[in-house]
């Protein structure tokens, strides 16, 4: 998807209209219209990213910046107990809009929301083999 | 939980052995030893912060920063197809240690992984009452 197709470019250049909660010059906020709990907000880059590691670290810090502000806001008027911050890169991790955005996801205790954490443990020498991995990666 | 008793307060002052991906004068990003998949990353500012929200913006911002290269890194060593950022805050958001994190977890096509996702649509007139609340609160 380019930049000509992309939703939140869209909504970003006011051809889409958004229930927006914030704005500046590097980010727009607005109401997810699907959301996981009322007052699930959706924070995007105004400048077109497909993923969180696309942007540059620069804007990238930018943007994240201004999430703590928003989060606490949306808590506030939610009345909620805590909330997500979720970022997915990619569609196997469950991105549709293909523009970098951070969702908040305001959360009330026992929701049964995102209540599913599958982990495991590496078997022995794995941890220290993924580690190395990573390491030459950076 | 104070500062003394954070599990990650010590990992970050080198009492409590980890595995190291990245650290410089504002984060650790080390390896989550209960992986929902293998690379399951953790990056935490070391100064101890128990919510997203409770940072202030510029470390916030000089924290975030650092994402999308240790994602980079992450998703090259494990060859996954996407990530999820994910940051929980508050119990009722699934946080367990009380010092702000951010998970980085590598994901595969059809891996089944956080595969539920209860979207609901709001009522007519609700939409714009939230983003009225939250609007208030900021």
């Amino acid at each position: 998807m380019n930049e000509d197709d992309c939703l939140f470019c869209k909504m970003v250049a006011r051809q889409i209209p958004v229930t927006k909660i914030y704005e500046d010059e590097q980010v727009l906020a607005f109401l997810d219209i699907h959301p996981v709990s009322d007052g699930h907000t959706l924070v995007v880059p105004r400048q077109h990213f497909r993923r969180l590691h696309d942007c540059p670290p620069e804007l990238l810090g930018q943007v994240a910046s201004r999430l703590g502000n928003v989060a606490r806001a949306v808590v506030a008027a939610t009345e909620a107990d805590g909330y997500n911050l979720l970022c997915n890169n990619g569609r196997a991790a469950g991105q549709i809009i293909e523009h970098l955005h951070f969702h908040i996801i305001p959360r009330k205790t026992a929701d049964g929301v995102f209540d599913r954490w599958p982990s495991h443990e590496y078997p022995e020498g794995r941890i220290e083999a993924v580690a190395e991995a990573i390491c030459e990666n950076l």
